[in-house]
């Protein structure tokens, strides 16, 4: 095959040690289960290393520790999880939008949009906003006013940003994403909900990227903040003036309710929801499903999961839950009984 | 009424046999609660008998070993709720949209749109996209380069499909719906994520309805798949490489982690919250809210949920979770000086 | 400063009787960690006294009870966090759109639209929809056939409102929210689901307002019905035929499954979830992550959550989670062992 790459093509872009033929040319990147001869996959720990051995893949990206123990032609990287990333950009670079604002989008008066950015069909920016060099906005996105947008962005289509949010360089949001939208601010008054007006702002800082159907609400007095390089999945909640670390990763289906901190480097697994005005320290993993009732202080990872079972199972045992203050104290009985018999006992 | 359906047309168009005046004709559909005489409704089981003789419905559809239960005008069918979904769509026929493309969508080059599709206003086409005949896309809709829509689907307003999607026939897509977008793919690289780019694509196949809001994303090499006749309810998040066999029925608010495997005609609760890389059986039913943290191999039901209480129960009740494993150390040793008691005991 | 409010301005505007300094003019509003001098800012109860003596703020809203226990100029009023809720307002009002249809918005034959009502770029109104005075849809909203919105309703970009939805007076809908959607009919016929068509409507009566994404389905056969005053938040799921009474305040993430019907005055916790078919009274409140599988008659709070721990510690008391009744048997027999040995002791 003529396209594609050669192992030490591979080397010149993604570093590392090349082993085996360096000059046949892989046309394309796959998993180990799913590559052909044609295609270079990788592995990261000798948990994937049968199923390595067992790979038709052409090529391998392996770390040092397992460069011996397979045959195959191979790149011997520091990171292979990493580099098959780059490697994966390399054989499937990001389509081109051509700069320029389609003919069919609404720019509002005062807006400053860079001559290399792209405005997709139908994209609605708002006055005063600003759009950075090579920054692409997709169809139907709908910026508010006095909006700014850094460098290198990428809003998927239909993607909406309230009046006044402020987004770093290079930061991705997905389609149906809504950014700034309302903090649930209410005040009660004598027989009805008074609405707090949310007059602060959001801040995605760098790096950030933010999932299909998540939502960011704005900040009621202050902004609610999502530090550089943190990565959200789909359908998040975060709530009004949340402050989010840098690097942290949230999976999908997450709530965080409204002024709760969480830390750098933390990972929040799927559907842990964290209620409000608490504190996670840096560096904390919660597991998947875990909810979230007070602060945290602790690196560490952290669970409250129910586990399933099969439901007649889960009758019998799930009716005890209502109980086990009472089976406790019985417990209590029982050992009071036991020591006073034992006292007594010859 | 000269408008309506006797039950002699409600028996040419739904089958079965009809008992009492076939030749009145009946307005509307409504529920046995709140149809009145000029309406028709409809039992399924012994359950709404009362219900049925209470109810002032003109009409019923029943099922054989019902028919005899109660007095109305009535037609015999086999199975009375399809019968009863096939009589509201007669009495309410979905109204038929203009083939034709509204001038102010947007179409990119290459586009093949089938003559009798409807393209709503301010809707968006992308490159090489391929509409099918009689398809309907709404307004506000945005579909990515190199998408393929098969025949008779309906995308409701502000639907989203990223690019190279592959829809079958008779799918139905609700708004704000999002399909394609990014798997949460991260792989460490020293002080920051990599994203990994996602190649793969999304395979919905014939008949499937996915609801509002809800995301599913494309897989990272292979592709997401949700095969024929499987139903999705509102803010259903799939994740990257998920597959969802046929027929299987998933309600609102339920996670479904990358790469697990769902079989056919299984039926999933709502706000059920599913781990990655699992596998799920067949026929498999999980309970509303339940967590699955490992793989199901086996048809059944599945539950894993704590029950509510007064919030005072539940505090005093809930302490004791924090303990169960020193409850049991605390039984144990109980039994065992017990043991010990009773062996000496004369 | 020339701009702001003085305390005898404020109090004009709010109420209240002022001490201090009435004539110096505060420029803006914040809490009381962040004002400085030119702000004002408030305290609800003695919790936040000792911040209150510690803020910079300028002065202070204070309800009586407390006005003596600090120096600053101060406005002393009923309901402080109402009245500062109306202190923001004041502060930043709500920028006007202009009426009017922006020449992009796409209308149907037969709409009919206040003439003081705003339409924004890219919206698309259609067949016999009506949109009363001062109602402003923003860009990119898609309003089905036949909808009727009230005065002064806001819709935030990029909301979709299916056919037939009726909306009330000063209705407020966040981006991305879908109203009006189908329900999830479904009725099993030999091998396959058919779809039963919804063909009941969505109301929102006067004063509801709607977060981001969240999705309110139409009925199958009657209306879903929110009622007056009452707040959703993001994210939320309300399935078809739910009524939420009023007042009711609902935070994200919440999951409300079919018929279910919730009282007035009550406030749902984030993440909750509610299944279908359940009667919630009046005055209920239910924590945050709480399952409701039962109805509630009696007001009052409700909670069902697992406390989280470390996962170590997760790990040791889950596992008898699945053994709570052989636990509960064992406790039983020891019980049983023990009055025997009691009733043979001396």
């Amino acid at each position: 095959m003529s396209s594609g790459y050669t192992l030490a093509e591979l080397k010149a872009h993604l570093g590392g040690e090349a082993l085996g033929d360096t000059s046949r040319r892989y046309s394309g990147v796959a998993s180990l289960e799913h590559a052909d001869e044609h295609q270079i996959s990788f592995l990261v720990s000798d948990k994937h290393l049968a199923a390595a051995r067992a790979s038709k893949a052409g090529a391998l990206l392996v770390p040092a520790a397992l460069a011996e123990r397979i045959s195959q032609p191979r790149l011997i990287v520091a990171n292979p999880h990493a580099a098959f990333a780059r490697a994966i950009g390399l054989y499937h670079p990001e389509p081109v939008a051509a700069p320029g604002i389609h003919p069919s989008a609404s720019i509002a008066e005062g807006a400053d949009i860079a001559v290399d950015a792209h405005i997709g069909a139908h994209a609605v920016i708002g006055e005063r906003a600003r759009i950075g060099p090579q920054s692409r906005i997709d169809a139907g996105c709908v910026i508010g006013p006095g909006v700014t947008i850094g460098a290198n962005c990428r809003l998927h289509a239909n993607v909406t940003l309230y009046a006044g949010c402020r987004i770093g360089d290079r930061v991705i949001l997905h389609s149906g994403c809504v950014i700034g939208a309302d903090g649930f601010g209410l005040a009660w008054e004598d027989d009805h909900w008074l609405k707090v007006p949310q007059v602060g702002s959001v801040v995605l800082e760098d790096d950030v990227e933010i999932g299909a159907n998540t939502t960011v609400d704005r900040g009621a007095l202050d902004d609610t903040v999502i530090e550089r390089g943190a990565k959200l999945d789909n359908l998040i909640q975060v709530a009004h003036n949340v402050r989010i670390g840098a690097h942290t990763a949230i999976a999908a289906c997450v709530g965080i309710a409204g002024s709760t901190r969480i830390g750098a480097y933390c990972q929040i697994g799927g559907a842990a929801m964290i209620i409000g005005h608490l504190e996670i320290a840096d560096r904390v993993t919660i597991s998947a499903g875990t909810f979230v009732g007070k602060s945290i202080r602790e690196p560490g990872t952290y669970t409250s999961v129910q586990p399933f079972m099969a439901h007649a199972d889960w009758k019998r045992n799930a009716a005890h839950l209502r109980h086990l203050d009472h089976m406790h104290e019985r417990l209590k009985q029982l050992e009071k009984i036991l020591s006073e018999l034992e006292r007594k006992s010859p």
